[in-house]
């Protein structure tokens, strides 16, 4: 308990989970934002570290909190069930990555994290370099009326990473239609710079 | 617009360029000056991020802003063209790096980006890991009288690189002269920790 | 004496050493208060970097003081000749590292650098991902009755690498005791994420 207090965790719960990465944050979170949905947890903190194993954005940390230990293991579960579906957008080559991301639904994990909209659609435009995730976030904006809840680049970021990134909300076929154009513009400008860019899972955003 | 006014984007442009990298700050930001030099465009943003594929060091990404398309290409492609010259300076080993780099006369885009002087001796003397930027630093300033514009140590720097960077300002042959002995001095210990420091291009600064 | 005074060093030494790696903090620091304990010296800043070559971790950079070359010199050597020593309880494996360091008797590097109280036992319980760093803090603060310094993770930190990390101070059997029950800990669970971690150099925490 001294020890939660010292890691600015607010609220009080009987027991603890806490999930950590050395590379990546969106697919980590949209899987736990699933933890979420299917168990009475919630997420007290994320943290956001410059890391990547050398490359040029984050890993992040996830601490959930709950009263029953059962709902926090199975919260964690459903996190790792997940996982390989939201790496399905996450396209690289050895001169950076593209990531998207997509929900219909966001819930808990994706508005304590992400400022996302309870119940509403959100999306994620990602890349590295980031004038790459610049441009595909100026393709997602004309696409497709949606709203935009932040811009983050290498300055303008928890972390000085190497990224821009949009993250955007609003009605579900919008925020879907502005996702596939910014990655069909990203995967266009990376492979520009390298090999045609892969992804390690199938695409889940169709 | 939108998008523009969320980067913390002052003015207003018809046409925005960006130049984004994984590896490095100073080639490209003395490459973009002669850029803007050459051309009706502005540098509105220059940002660092923690990079150089798991490096010491840090990229950087400049955003530039214009009316014309054909200006706002043009300054892109005469920083390109400017690139292998201004690496011509940067030697580094697996210990780490050091570069070096000069002008006799600053324009906008070192102006804005690193506090050089218009129309003035602008001079970098930079090196992982950071001690021997500060030896380097402490010749440099021991070698010629010139102004003093920046010292950066990790902790007190845009982002915590393991970088040591002194910025100087000046009489063009002070300037130069400092840059070189600082050069002498930094080969000299970095060669000491491993093998002798190569460039990929040749030197520019004599 | 300009270029100290830009460097944010407060008080005035005839001379200065400087100490910066590429990698890692904890042993540096343990080795330099060997070299401060033992000459007439004094520590004036450390500042951390995002650096470890790629990884998840922090190099350092340590700035010393003093009032005679051969004081300085002999610091710096002390300091060399106690890393080997300090690495001993560093354990890594491709997914990441675990740290122990530990003193019965703290000086001046670590007082100043890590806040440790002058002349006590003191302790830290590091690793990377951070997740594995703080349910190891959990078990060292079950283990014994010792007094938290601080408690950091990748969002409270002085830089934002993947790391949890604990520091604990009091009754020198009580820190060491804490340190070895997280040591345990923390190679289990880093063993359960790839190779059995490895240190390159004989454990001198028995």
């Amino acid at each position: 308990p001294e020890l939660l207090e010292k890691m600015h965790v607010k609220k009080h719960y009987s027991v603890i989970g806490i999930v950590s990465d050395r590379t990546g944050g969106g697919p980590q979170l949209f899987s736990m934002d699933e933890g979420i949905k299917s168990t009475n947890t919630e997420v007290i903190d994320v943290e956001w570290t410059n890391d990547t194993k050398g490359g040029g954005g984050q890993g992040c940390m996830i601490v959930i909190g709950g009263y029953d230990p059962s709902d926090v293991r199975e919260a964690i579960k459903v996190t790792f069930e997940n996982l390989h579906h939201y790496f399905g957008d996450v396209y690289g080559n050895a001169a950076g990555y593209v990531e998207l991301q997509y929900t219909a639904r966001a819930a808990g994990c994706l508005t304590e994290a992400l400022g996302a909209e309870e119940g509403k659609a959100f999306g994620i435009i990602n890349a590295c370099p980031a004038a790459i995730g610049i441009v595909m976030a100026d393709t997602a904006l004309k696409t497709a009326g949606v709203n935009i809840i932040s811009v983050a680049t290498p300055s303008h970021n928890g972390s000085p990473s190497n990224e821009g990134t949009l993250t955007i909300s609003g009605e579900s076929g919008a925020v879907r239609q502005a996702v596939i154009a910014a990655r069909e513009r990203g995967l266009e400008l990376l492979g520009q710079m390298g090999d045609k860019p892969a992804n390690d899972y199938p695409s889940y955003i169709q």
